[in-house]
């Protein structure tokens, strides 16, 4: 008998829009959107076709999410804390302060219950999601004075949005919401005292250290925050399998190489900072523990408020405590013995 | 005029045969090429199929790269320190004493020049690679009795191969070439006095706590060691370019989801290995010390013989001096913070 001929499947022809959150100045964390679009063509040879749209272009940046939820775009890139205020859990998908680092993040995404707790939320969003960038550890803000003490902080005008504001606010920060373009005047004219925005290689590109030389960090209240890429759940479901691995692994790609441009470059920036007058600080412990237990009596607040923050988060906080007593042994006596020969001049 | 209708590129039938360097029982690192394939097959709806084998079931394991070179098999799942020997440069691609993290690997190869000059390098050996895991630091081995000085090492009988033994043997170890699956009589019977293997999670399966309880870190000739997919050249250059990406985008989920089934293994690991009477001993300063001038000292050696070795160490080693100036500041201290946090019993 004659085999008969194998009949390949075909790559249907999809057009997609996404729209971004992220303006294209932002050009790593709005590039990140650019690059799945790009790789999703590359391999479907261009028959699963996503347009990228900028913040505002069509969508407002902070409702993203919620347009690809309603269905007028197909998808979002986007970052889930900007939500928290119309359910908390969105925020645990990304970044709560204290919380995750970038590589535990991925360890709770990939290896943990990350992805089965949050798309499990999204489902009541009327979304689908991947993590599809990071950022790494933020810096902890400009300040045009000292901050030493709790004191320091009492009345302080910071611009810090989301959660992470309603955590300062606890030690007597006023948060602002404040646009990206807005800063440096509000800031130049002593309008706000302070301003947080995301890390040297941002921050560089809008001259910060002009008016407000004091560069705190860490930035704790986003220790390696997520940039998702969110699904109309109709719109996911429909895809073609194949589409559906495709669209994921070119998710994946997006979420480790916006970290890895973000180590290359804050690097490189955070020299160019400090050489333009920026005067590097790390917060003090009294400011930390203090923020700390703000964060924690937070999240007792909304894990009361909202079961499905309790039960995400619950589950977030279990893989913590084992992350940070592994992390300790091998990864952080690896790092600190080379910061040591880096600091000395041997590295 | 009527549209002619779209026609849709096909997935060609192409099947692969794929050998790994380790055997089944390394589930997580044997794991990565079968995820690759599985997520091929997913991209392609099984047209394009890739056959896995594990080591020695057609190669043996630390040939496998060779094996792919020499278009034996399309491709292999290896380290590429096994081939040092053959050309010091391979060791480079994988990790090298006192290298990049895990972390900054991935920054590496993806923004800064790691792809590239380890493919310039690869195609002298007809070859084409993609990072496709990493283990994440390793542990520094387990030994019979403590060792606090460099006297300690003198004459020590240690299971450790290919650079790193050529490092610890400058400290005056007598490295050793022992398989897996020996290193526990050897242990139990005093023909060696330590054995490094990967870390706790694998490390657990071979029961070393019970024969060599005291457990040392960090393991710090691996810092971040990344595992390979490496193709025969020809076979790389053959493929649609559609299967290219998608052979791509496959290594890319492995390399970040083999480290996060690492850290959400080792933590709980951990934990089982100490109740089982494994001593956790972090190495001290002098020989951290003694390894790291040992280590410069044979990187100079190399670079002198390989101009293959100068051209990759000297890029490598300006990205991870900034690198490190980098993490120190953000990363360090946040995750710092949190695990005064973890030991304190706040977290």
């Amino acid at each position: 008998t004659l085999a008969a001929p194998a009949i390949a499947q075909q790559n249907p022809k999809i057009s997609w829009r996404l729209t971004s959150s992220f303006p294209k100045g932002l050009d790593t964390i709005y590039g990140g959107a650019v690059d799945i679009a790009d790789r999703v063509r590359a391999m479907t040879d261009g028959n699963f076709d996503i347009q990228v749209f900028a913040a505002a272009e069509i969508v407002p940046g902070l409702e993203a999410a919620n347009a690809a939820g309603a269905g007028t775009v197909e998808m979002a890139h986007t970052v889930l804390y900007y939500y928290y205020g119309k359910e908390p859990a969105y925020a645990l998908g990304a970044a709560i302060p204290f919380g995750l680092n970038a590589r535990m993040q991925n360890a709770w995404y990939n290896a943990g219950n990350g992805q089965t707790l949050v798309n499990e939320f999204m489902a009541t969003q009327n979304l689908y999601s991947f993590p599809a960038g990071n950022t790494g550890v933020q810096m902890g803000g400009w300040f045009r004075k000292e901050i030493n003490t709790l004191d320091d902080l009492k009345g302080l005008k910071m611009r810090i949005g989301g959660l992470a504001g309603k955590v300062m606010e606890r030690l007597g920060v006023v948060p602002q919401q404040i646009p990206g373009g807005d800063i440096y005047p509000a800031l130049e004219k002593g309008t706000i005292d302070a301003a947080e925005w995301v890390g040297p290689y941002d921050d560089n590109k809008l001259g910060f250290a002009k008016v407000a030389k004091y560069y705190y960090y860490p930035g704790f209240w986003e220790g390696g925050p997520v940039v998702h890429a969110v699904i109309n759940l109709e719109k996911w479901n429909s895809l073609p399998k194949n589409y559906q691995a495709i669209l994921e692994a070119a998710c994946a790609q997006a979420n480790a190489d916006m970290l890895a441009k973000y180590d290359a470059r804050n690097a490189v920036a955070l020299k160019e900072l400090v050489a333009a007058g920026a005067v590097l600080k790390p917060y003090s412990q009294e400011i930390l523990l203090a923020a700390y237990d703000a964060a924690i009596a937070t999240y007792a607040e909304l894990s009361a408020k909202s079961p499905h923050f309790k039960k995400i988060y619950d589950d977030q906080l279990a893989f913590k405590r084992d992350a940070y007593l592994w992390a300790q042994i091998g990864e952080y006596t690896f790092d600190t013995f080379m910061m040591i020969q880096q600091r000395s001049g041997k590295l």
